[in-house]
């Protein structure tokens, strides 16, 4: 079934101890977009600048994303601009350039509206909403946010939160929105908002999936190298709501594959820079990545003897 | 088979915003063998003062600890002293104080030197070490450390090290101990100073279990109440240790149910203040949180078709 994403298409410059990289491709939406393209077609709603180059625009359609939804403005795209130190581990942001997202304001395509799985990228609330308005009975909704719009947007949040049926957050926006600090306690709170379901995720320390009764924990795969995790979070969605989209259907078995399936294309994310190892990774090594997954998880149940 | 633990019986007193609780019973050798005697009979080895009560040494032996290697010897209890805040999940240490635990020098009887699977809880890696010297070819040497002596007694550590099967650490310790900050690193490096396995336990996120080819992770049951964190790696320890020597074996399938059952019994401990929670556990509601578990984590393999 159809996946919808909206969300930031970025041009990014980033500073390593080996070089300068400038102007390479990033923005939640493509990230999203290039995780969840091995499981089912993307379209995508987004905003690009005069100065974005042609040679993006044909990868994301060389992955099967559809671009009819991308408008390109006069002004600059998006633009994110970030050092590494010799860390290598997490980029210091040097500088965030709205542009053309300045003025974004979504219009969903006529082929886009009938969207089943849809995914509200970390943008503004508000824009956000107006995306739900233009699609049609989907069968879920879900969303991304920030300490920025939790914090400096809360009542545009709350509203939208009502309409969403899956939020992804992390562990610090999750007690930042809640006001709880325990985990469980601030899922169910936010569970209270408006969402059926909670992902919390905590990046080295895994994920878990909340709803009213259930709990479910996946791990993220425990690495030697951990390189770059720019763009893992928006990478765990697109591989979540790709699985969801394959299976055309929400329910206990297929959230779970979701959960894992997200984990899966996460650790290859962080393992080179940018979008890299992305771009390299086939079918098969998901596969057989997902299997690792299961050799780093399963256990047998208790049989009648055993204490 | 049997299990042997040496460490530390304590006398606890505790602030909490409710009043005074004083000399209530403690040490992480206590906590180890509560939790492992609900899977096997335990062997103590540790030291007390003539201030120690009788009812605490009633307490361990009706749950089927061998009080034989208890000592009391003329001075006082090893006593801790903490204080819980209003956020009352983790206590500031007032004061320690070894007292006997000063001059302890762990002498087996002759009817533990056969033990089967040693736990060498956190004490000096030199009374460790002769611990190790009075078992006759165990199966299995744990052993648990903490910054303590990794800082301040690191050679010893270094040469117990070498003697031991599995240890357990925590994230900080593991980084301490190895001076690597990634996890999987840190986890190789313990791995060439000569355990064979290490358990590496993170608190709310689980434990992970790495040996040279093969990682297991474990979650943390995620709870709304977490009370007192006090004495969880102990109990962790103890579970899995239990699991061990119920099982008189160390392969893939019987450490992965340890690991399991360590954070099983640790998820109780965690409940309830001080030993409280594991006094009341009783078997079947091991079996049941077990099963909790395996809800928590369960998914299934890709079948042939899947993406």
């Amino acid at each position: 079934m159809s996946l919808l994403v909206v969300g930031s298409v970025a041009l990014d410059s980033v500073e390593t101890p080996f070089g300068l990289k400038e102007d390479i491709l990033g923005g939640s939406a493509t990230y999203f977009s290039t995780s969840a393209s091995f499981f089912t077609p993307v379209k995508m709603v987004a905003v690009v600048g005069e100065d974005f180059p042609q040679a993006h625009l044909d990868f994301l359609k060389g992955r099967g994303v559809d671009l009819e939804g991308i408008t390109r403005e006069k002004g600059r795209t998006f633009r994110w601009k970030g050092r590494y130190g010799w860390q290598l581990n997490e980029a210091e942001t040097l500088d965030t350039q709205l542009n053309v997202f300045q003025s974004f304001s979504p219009k969903l395509p006529e082929s886009y509206r009938d969207a089943q799985f849809v995914f509200l990228g970390n943008i503004h609330p508000e824009l956000q909403s107006q995306v739900v308005d233009q699609v049609k009975g989907p069968k879920l909704v879900a969303a991304d946010t920030m300490n920025f719009w939790i914090n400096g947007s809360r009542p545009s949040l709350l509203k939208t939160l009502k309409r969403v049926n899956l939020l992804f957050v992390n562990d610090a926006e999750a007690r930042q929105l809640s006001g709880e600090h325990n985990i469980v306690r601030a899922a169910r709170a936010i569970l209270g908002m408006g969402p059926q379901r909670i992902v919390v995720k905590r990046g080295e320390y895994g994920a878990l999936l909340f709803d009213q009764e259930h709990i479910f924990a996946c791990p993220a795969l425990p690495l030697a190298d951990v390189f770059d995790p720019t763009g893992a979070g928006d990478t765990f969605a697109g591989g979540f709501m790709g699985t969801l989209a394959t299976a055309g259907r929400v329910d206990g078995e297929v959230l779970r594959r979701a959960m894992v399936m997200g984990s899966v294309m996460a650790s290859f994310t962080v393992e080179k820079f940018s979008l890299e190892r992305l771009r390299e990774v086939e079918r098969n090594d998901i596969r057989v990545r997902f299997s690792e997954f299961k050799r780093l998880t399963h256990f047998e149940e208790l049989g009648p003897l055993d204490g």
